[in-house]
């Protein structure tokens, strides 16, 4: 049995899949002996010794995690700065560490966590105190660099795809004498990983989504109005998928939700489906609906890709054997063999290459009018969203989701007041 | 083989499973060696003598509809008004089904095509035309006089309950650094059917939804702010599930989507969770997402209620029953026999008891203080969202729904110019 504890960690906006890969975390590790705490509310739980224990959660409690969407240990938006700017907040780090005999350090989320693994694998080696830091991709927004894809992504993209399959059948029902526009919002802030998925809900040009606006692209309102004018004429109807994320040529943000600023420096977005449908009823008449799921497109569980699921245990198992065969300062990223038949493995990358940096929709995967994706981004996407993994669902007609109670360990550093 | 011809048609909002009670028609009266004709667009395909052939359908594709949201057909919003008013509407319809050799008229819909199908069953009456009109029932919003429950809404109802348990457990994770409340805004008009639904999703005052906006009840901003205050300050974030047609003691709406009004009168609701949250942020100061789902909580198949789906079907048999063996001015309504374990059949109640009623929210199932349903509600809705109904999926991950090209019938009257 390995002498130290691993502590996990979850950070950002959670998925339907992160719960997956603490579970496949905290099974390889149980698998090997090794004692995993969880920090409450991500890296705060570790600046403020707020740490649970994982060996309370039952063998069925941790298999549960995988079919459990939302953060099981809490997370938190939260980005340390420079060592020389946050210095007290490191220091603060390895105490906790220290007196936990923390050895293993995996933290489980986006572009901005693994810039947080990184620093404190770097500050532990400067330090000289042994910790081997590994961070564990996660997010939504697809955007993580060197990784062929992001878990957590699959799943949203499987739920946009099917919600907008969905609500285009309810659409073309209601053309005649109703609705006649519907604009549906994605989340993925500036990558337009998410609007693109949608494409996948239809084939042809009158299919449904008839205009995906993404970020990478600059939004014209004229251009698209003409659009959805013409849509509406050719196929008596249309759906548009907007991405939260469209800026005009200038800059700035369509429409962002007033919310101000996260401690990233990140603008809340969410706005843009309402102010679209306003313009198209404004400046075309037409009756429109709109539809903004929002977290529901994240946690949607019941819907989830098998595909992304697997990814994410992948990830979680992968990351336990990275940090105790002690590689630090990397990441389990999954690595796409062929499109189809779909084949992948888990490889090992160094976080210096992943921290803030961002992976847009390249080029290829817009179609060259800016309204749709192409044969490209069809190949990659699809394998994504394959598979079901329906999670258990009671008598009661609800999913069996897993909400373990923990009691935090007893705090041996005084409290932190950073 | 009975002489003649059935003539279906879909009205209003569509479902999840309105498509199940069309397949549950066209069975029922294959079964009967009796033509099934679908107008397209409901009441409008009829008017227009544009009508479909269900002959041309295979039996898959039939069996296909039960598992494919949205109105195969088309729907129509259009209200007939008095035979005084609309008497060249009437004719004309009678006419068409002249035409066609239509003898049986089903209208699948929910208040407002009651209130269609009688007065097309006087009419005919009155005209000496020998027409069965059958109603049958369909709405999401759970309005129907004398059926326990609509076909639809337990669908809604499902999705609503599953959607609010998967984000709260996505805002309870981010709820230290970030989101602290959540608005879902849930359809249904000025009944709080699904609002009330969304309350399965938790148990105690400490779970989702915390708090529920009621249109039953008056909304009082500064009581609701003060408890979403207190609900954070006691559970640490909160989830308010509002129905968009909640509005203040003097009855204004507290948010319209600006669409304007429909040919029924009714306003377009839409935009009370971006109220909302404008406010709970503005006033208290905390972080707001906020979802509206839309048109995909109608539409959402992947999620029926396996009951729903039932009932939906045996509606659809039911309708043809009645019509086959002359019941007019009539409509299937499921009658509930025991809550746990629930049991219930199909009765037959007049048109008359229906048309243009709207079925309110017992004040019984909303809890004394305004914000919660009580354990009658909860024994009145839990049946409804029991069971899946899966659709059968795709290798590419997304549903497989059955869209059939039809052909219309060849015209024998000249076009309606109404």
């Amino acid at each position: 049995m390995p002498s130290g504890t691993l502590l996990y960690a979850q950070s950002g906006g959670v998925t339907a899949v992160i719960n997956a890969t603490a579970s496949a975390v905290i099974q390889a590790a149980r698998a090997r002996r090794v004692r995993v705490l969880a920090a409450r509310n991500g890296i705060l739980g570790a600046l403020r010794e707020d740490l649970l224990d994982t060996a309370s959660l039952t063998a069925a409690e941790v298999r549960g995690l995988a079919h459990t969407p939302g953060g099981a240990f809490g997370s938190c938006r939260l980005k340390l700065k420079s060592a020389d700017e946050d210095r007290a907040k490191y220091e603060r780090l390895l105490a906790v560490f220290r007196a936990h005999d923390v050895r293993w350090f995996l933290y489980n989320g986006g572009n901005d966590s693994a810039d947080t693994a990184l620093k404190v694998s770097r500050l532990a080696a400067a330090a000289g105190y042994p910790l081997t830091c590994v961070a564990v991709p996660k997010t939504v927004d697809n955007d993580l660099a060197e990784t062929d894809c992001s878990p957590g992504f699959g799943s949203a993209a499987k739920y946009t795809a099917v919600s907008v399959r969905e609500c285009a059948l309810d659409v073309a029902a209601m053309a005649d004498t109703s609705t006649r526009v519907f604009v549906y919002e994605a989340m993925g802030r500036h990558a337009g990983w998410l609007a693109a998925a949608a494409g996948l809900a239809g084939q042809g040009r009158d299919d449904a989504p008839h205009l995906i606006l993404f970020p990478e692209r600059p939004f014209d309102e004229a251009d698209f109005l003409a659009r959805v004018d013409a849509v509406v004429r050719r196929v008596g109807w249309c759906v548009v998928v907007a991405s939260e994320g469209i800026r005009t040529a200038d800059g700035r943000f369509v429409a962002d939700a007033g919310g101000g600023r996260d401690s990233f420096g990140h603008t809340q977005l969410g706005g843009v489906a309402a102010h679209l449908a306003g313009r198209v009823k404004d400046a075309l008449g037409l009756k429109v609906h709109w539809a903004l799921p929002d977290y529901l497109q994240r946690s949607a569980r019941h819907l989830a890709s098998a595909t992304d699921l697997e990814h994410a245990m992948a990830v979680g198992r992968a990351a336990v054997d990275c940090a105790l065969s002690g590689q630090t300062g990397v990441m389990p990223v999954i690595v796409r063999d062929a499109d189809a038949p779909y084949r992948w493995h888990v490889d090992i990358a160094p976080l210096a290459r992943i921290a803030n940096h961002e992976k847009t929709l390249p080029a290829g995967f817009i179609r060259r009018d800016g309204y749709g994706i192409t044969a490209a981004a069809r190949r990659y996407l699809s394998p994504l969203i394959a598979g079901e993994a329906f999670p258990p669902f009671g008598r009661d007609g609800l999913p069996v989701y897993v909400v373990p109670a923990m009691k935090a360990l007893r705090r041996r550093l005084p409290a932190w007041t950073g």
